[in-house]
């Protein structure tokens, strides 16, 4: 009987039943098609309905039981003769870094046997993915859900604001956050603005590339994310990504004003319209921008989320009929991407009104990504504005709707909302004049 | 009596009243405020219910006489001395470009007295605006229709790709159409399906500055446009504009790969994960992709536009519902914005499906913007992939919500309609194999 680690219930009868373990190379047959690959380790919390194979391309698979109609065992795996190392002591000196996993593969560990991707979910197992994790900070993982990013809703971000919280009760240096690459740049903001004031830096991190490809970012991220939440100088919520292609540099952006512009490369996330907050190489921070705030601020967190906000990308003849809709849904909050400056068609400008009358908040971005709004220019601008849209300036359309569920969170409604909406409370807009 | 050129109907008397003429320093007093500017002529399809002032900004901003409640002549214009120049002849040789007007402030020319803008509808005025065209190539301007590109709409496409279509037959070497540049991506990207194969160049043009600013980007993107309509080897359907802020390089995108990634700066136009198709200075063209097609291929024009097609940008916890609301709007096929390499969550997926069995057809493309998605790699985009979901590999959203009105106006539904959206058809996906 070979070892089947993490699996469970019905999954582990289908695997023992073919006298499958972990580290064979597995041939599936499924409803929707024949995949060849090794049997990798569940992790801990995984359920009782999938296995899992690593492809020959490097990416990990999940294949639903129920999809699966048959498996054969095609080669056994190795058995490998040695054992992860050990880690050092934590030296006393070093500062205390919470590390929060949700779900995404970053913290997760290399097997030593297959190398298959696992949480880390202890000092030990972080310390085998990233031996230099040890030598930055004494890190205290903790898994707190374990959810593909795309389904973070503002629970999520209510829960993760208040374990920050209370780490900074407890006395950490830092607060680490891995997070699925996917929705990362909304659950910054979302904290940006839940922990404005925070007194110690939190640092969200996330991975392009699983960590058990020769290409991942997912160590260098981490070592960055730990070092910068124990040992910086400044405070305040950022995210940790690779600069750029190469494995060397690591940004950190500012938690409002970061956006996945890519969908795979190492060097997705990027600073819009403004300098990354600081750079940090493999022998510390090598460049910090002016004005970050210092570490120790007064600090009162707010991390109440209200989902009844909605985000409508205008295009030519949009129908008015979906700015009711989100209407309909309960939205009290609508923030547009218009195009340019900030603009939308007749049709929907006068949904826009209909919806403000009822007492909704309607507020303007651009779906340019870059630049800033200026509703002055056209006719189509100061008519929005004259019905009482609100423009955000340079605030990115993704950040705005966060910020709108964080308003909506406090309580606020009508003219105080728009006013929230309005002011910079996190960095999220700048008062740079129009460049024109 | 001073000169009220263009003025008529209210308009034209509230200003006799205040005996106003164009050039003078005006206070205008509305029921919003009070600007003080220089009354600028109106052009030949203005209305009789807006005056038009220049403010010290340099912008020009249309005041509804509606809210208008007094104005005062602050200080009379000088009559200046001097009159348009006269072009030469145009030369028998040059090439014959159409150059269509649409509303955009490109196609403006400078008014010799005030600088204000003005479409220019004849050849005279085009000269005076940007004497350089009558050297290369005998342009015949005609303004088709004069609205704010974000009202532009599929019926406007339909009326441009025939008008094109119809010069081909009239034996025209090139068409330029200028357009505001708010949409100008999406006309480009419709235009491209409905020209497919046109045989001569095809360049939308439209400019981030006014024509009457002295940093505008209108004079040299318009000498781009028509010396590559008029001359170049290569045919399709492209958009020219400054390839940097300095003004000497114009860069050519491809209709269906190009995105407004900036509210104002001049380069805010970029190509999207492919190379530019070719670089103009001011000598002409300077670099040319391989492999665009030549001049004189086999065209059959496909001008119709069916709007059922929506476009749904996907965000943490976004509510199914506006998804039924697209449906009940009418739309056949809905272009979804995922995260990432495609994602979703599992709430909007839900409706995805549903959209699907009742007949709909659901695509996905990448908020990311760059980028290819892969649905293999996570458990969502598998279940999206099992459920129908469309990927779209590297295309952009636009181009997808556009291309989608395009085969619905071919009449193709259902199985045919997505084997449409897949395929490449004017170069709006790519086949690079994902980069990880």
């Amino acid at each position: 009987m070979g070892d089947l680690s993490g699996y469970k219930g019905a999954a582990l009868r289908f695997l023992e039943k073919a006298g499958a373990a972990v580290g064979d190379v597995l041939e599936v047959r499924a409803t929707w098609g024949t995949v060849t690959g090794t049997l990798v380790p569940r992790y801990l919390y995984g359920d009782g309905e999938h296995i899992v194979i690593k492809l020959k391309s490097g990416y990990n698979v999940g294949l639903s039981l129920g999809d699966l109609s048959g498996v054969r065992v095609v080669a056994k795996g190795d058995r490998p003769s040695f054992s992860p190392p050990q880690p050092p002591k934590p030296s006393k000196g070093l500062p205390k870094v919470l590390l929060i996993g949700t779900g995404g593969t970053i913290a997760s560990r290399i097997d030593y046997r297959t190398g298959a991707v696992r949480p880390a979910v202890t000092s030990e197992e972080l310390h085998a993915m990233v031996p230099e994790l040890s030598q930055v900070a004494r890190v205290e993982p903790e898994i707190m859900f374990d959810i593909l990013s795309e389904n973070i809703t503002p629970a999520h971000w209510t829960r993760l604001a208040r374990r920050v919280a209370k780490a900074v009760d407890e006395g950490a240096d830092g607060v680490v956050i891995t997070h699925g690459t996917d929705t990362l740049g909304y659950t910054a903001a979302a904290l940006s603005f839940a922990l404005a004031g925070v007194p110690i830096p939190v640092v969200l991190v996330g991975a392009q590339r699983s960590p058990d490809r020769p290409s991942s970012d997912a160590p260098l991220n981490l070592i960055a994310a730990v070092s910068v939440a124990g040992t910086a100088s400044f405070s305040g919520v950022y995210v940790a990504m690779h600069q750029g292609e190469s494995d060397d540099k690591i940004a950190l952006h500012r938690g409002t004003r970061v956006r996945k512009n890519h969908t795979s490369r190492r060097d997705a996330f990027e600073s819009v319209d403004v300098p990354l907050a600081a750079v940090w190489g493999r022998g510390g921070l090598e460049h910090v921008a002016d004005g970050l705030p210092p570490r120790g601020r007064e600090f009162k967190p707010s991390p109440r989320f209200d989902g009844a906000a909605a985000l409508l990308k205008f295009y030519p003849s949009m129908p008015g009929g979906l700015v009711r809709a989100a209407k309909r849904a309960g939205a009290k909050v609508i923030v547009m991407e218009g195009t340019g400056l900030g603009h939308v068609s007749k049709e929907v400008a006068k949904e826009l009104r209909l919806f403000i009358r009822s007492g909704g908040v309607a507020c303007m971005t651009s779906q340019c990504v870059r630049g800033r709004l200026d509703l002055s220019v056209y006719d189509t601008g100061r008519d929005l504005t004259r019905m009482g849209v609100l423009p955000l300036g340079d605030m990115l359309a993704e950040t705005a709707l966060v910020k709108a569920m964080w308003v909506l969170g406090t309580g606020a409604k009508g003219e105080k909302a728009r006013k929230l909406m309005a002011e910079d409370l996190a960095g999220e807009t700048t008062t740079r004049t129009f460049p024109g």
